[in-house]
């Protein structure tokens, strides 16, 4: 009998009738001979409901209380497909995060995962329960207090109950058909990924592909976990992901498994750094101390006439008057000219192992985006990946060019499935 | 510095406002010198709202995974609370009832609390915070699962609380001034009570009193809390609720406190019952394994040709099916000749410890409902109560007809401050 952890995202226990649809599903994944652990996210937009509640009551809601009322969401989503399976004859339980051993540090509102100990999940599993976990919380440590796990909380929390559990899979059902090679709402050509290495979806997710968190995959990489992910409208196989494929899985031992396209950032630009060491340990101290991610990063060579270069850096749009703030402040002690700050940019990346023994790739990827007629601004590579910044705009042509040129385009006319609720 | 708690009910949080409001009258409890623990229940219709999602997912809710959902509710209000208190300065954290160690059985839906070890509360108040604790909710003692102490639950988190942190008073806020000689609704001259001594309270909520449930006082009479029943709206003065007067409390001495009435309850009479030991106990054994509480109890005199004798008694309207059902399955083994069910009732009540010394009592009870022209069906005492039976027609004239022959009517003609929220 294997062990199987499922999650559900909130667009899947919508409503009364989400519940029942995603409760037939467990059921059908005991009744194959599976234990079963499900973890859930908050009902539809109950979360955003509840951040505006707060709002409400408090500009600045602190972070111990505001853990404590977010987690009340998962409370009622767990709560009612415990029920509603139960109404199916099947025994079930549900547990909060800190019933399930889900330990984290005290860090409000973005807590890490330190430890699983899950003794009451395994205890109701050997019970015959199917086990119901609210995902995106956890306890703290060393307080005791309610911690939340920040963006794609939900996605770690069943990674780790899978690796604390040594489940055969975790499958994430969402409301799309699984990873595509590129956002099927841009390339309507855009394939189904069969499956893919836990190094590759690192890189899509780090690009821009909303589908699975960077860190959830970081997580079941680590651990070994394959990750299945599948529309929880469906029932179609979806998209394997894991550090090696596993049986019929189809590896079509492609160059490219993709690409990626992100509009959220913005670039910001210091203009006029003596070019001398120490420079740019100054400008991203000043940024890290202002708490603020930065994602690519690229220096020009500096103009010899002046001793004068360039450094330019990308960020979430929603940090750069942070990031700006931060550098105006330190602008004697660091010694730039000035900042340019410009959030009408997209970065599309292009991943796949395949890239490292083949020397063509950047070229005609380059090649590929001139003869769209789209400008380049930075260009930052990995191993596995080469990612480039050009204005917004051009960020939906530049896309298909690329998806065409890389032969990653669908022989089928078949509408993509995508998702069941709308969005 | 004194120790108060204070607890507020689902109308008093029922919005952004509600919650604002509470805040600032929690501060300045806080500002008076005193440690403040504030007990809450759920926003406004939260817990309907929650109930009517079970009842979509599953017909039967289970035990276990309905307070699991219901518990979200207070989760919801106390994160709330302690943000709009820090909005206002001061420090507040919020604790679910396993947190504040409100320790139960295990009868989920209706648990009853066997231990409070209010550590964390305790060591939050020592650090200068004002305390917020789920009402309604605990955790069972063996298995460490949430459960729900059902109605009135969360004022008596608030006396269990106050009696563990040995607080000098224990507040309910509601939507009323107080405890009034007779419902505000039904008599116009009612007058809010001052003092009210914990024995003849108990006897007002049995009798049909929706201010305070039972069990509260009860528990608060056990640990000699005193209870200050007030408006969260207006900010007046409201009701002591005590074994002994303290103070300045008036004592008015009065041989009547007040006058109850209660329509939610329905009639049985078990017709031609054989007069001979063993009978009554048949019948009120197969009530009580149909798990059906009945209220009062009435038997005649036999008459003495017949050898057969009626019994009849009162319980609630909702259990009146389920206890007809019993007693037509075990008819034979009675051995009664019918049954007659009648939910067209009303109960009212007089209620004061006078009556113990004032022989002349129920005879100007009966006068004046006689004077009224209101038939008495049945008669129950005890020794600081007398209640009769009669049709729910005339219950509001009955209830006035007493109110005033006990000289219970405000001199005032002002009308009564009855609650904010337009309930």
């Amino acid at each position: 009998m294997g062990l199987v952890v499922q999650k559900y995202g909130g667009s899947s226990v919508a409503d009364a009738e989400g519940i029942k649809r995603v409760a037939k599903r467990v059921v059908d994944a005991k009744k194959n001979g599976n234990q079963v652990v499900v973890v859930v996210s908050a009902m539809g937009d109950t979360t955003d409901e509840l951040i505006d509640l707060a709002e409400q009551v408090s500009p600045i809601p602190a972070g111990r209380e505001f853990d404590m009322l977010l987690t009340a969401g998962e409370r009622i989503s767990m709560a009612l497909l415990a029920m509603a399976i139960k109404n199916l004859g099947h025994e079930a339980q549900s547990f909060t995060g800190s019933q399930a051993g889900v330990i984290t540090d005290s860090v409000h509102n973005k807590a890490r995962i330190i430890d699983v100990t899950p003794g009451r999940i395994r205890t109701a599993l050997d019970e015959g329960n199917i086990a119901i976990v609210a995902g995106f919380q956890g306890v703290s440590q060393d307080k005791k207090d309610i911690t939340t796990l920040g963006r794609g909380g939900s996605d770690t929390t069943a990674v780790a109950l899978a690796a604390a559990l040594d489940a055969e899979v975790c499958e994430i059902y969402t409301d799309v058909d699984g990873v595509f090679t590129a956002d099927p709402r841009v390339v309507k050509k855009a394939r189904k990924i069969d499956w893919i290495s836990s190094e590759d979806m690192l890189e899509l997710a780090a690009s821009g592909s909303k589908v699975l968190l960077h860190r959830c995959v970081e997580y079941a990489r680590r651990y070994n976990i394959p990750i299945h992910v599948r529309s929880s409208f469906s029932g179609l196989r979806g998209t394997w992901v894991s550090n090696e494929p596993q049986g019929d899985q189809q590896v079509e031992h492609a160059i490219i498994s993709g690409v990626a396209h992100d509009i959220s950032e913005a670039k910001v630009t210091v203009v006029g750094v003596p070019d001398k060491p120490g420079e740019a340990a100054a400008i991203f101290r000043t940024i890290a101390n202002a708490e603020v991610n930065i994602d690519m990063v690229v220096q020009n060579v500096s103009a010899a006439s002046t001793g004068l270069t360039d450094i330019s850096f990308t960020l979430p749009k929603s940090e750069g008057r942070k990031a700006i703030d931060a550098l105006e402040r330190q602008k004697g002690a660091i010694g730039f000219d000035s900042l340019r700050y410009d959030d009408q940019i997209a970065k599309i990346s292009l991943v796949g192992a395949g890239m490292k023994t083949n020397p063509g790739v950047t070229a005609g990827f380059f090649e590929a985006l001139s003869d769209a007629g789209v400008n380049i601004e930075l260009i930052s590579t990995s191993e596995i990946r080469i990612s480039v910044v050009t204005r917004a705009d051009d960020v939906i042509e530049a896309v298909r060019a690329v998806h065409t040129a890389f032969g990653l385009d669908s022989d089928s006319d078949e509408a993509v499935v995508y998702g069941g609720t709308g969005r």
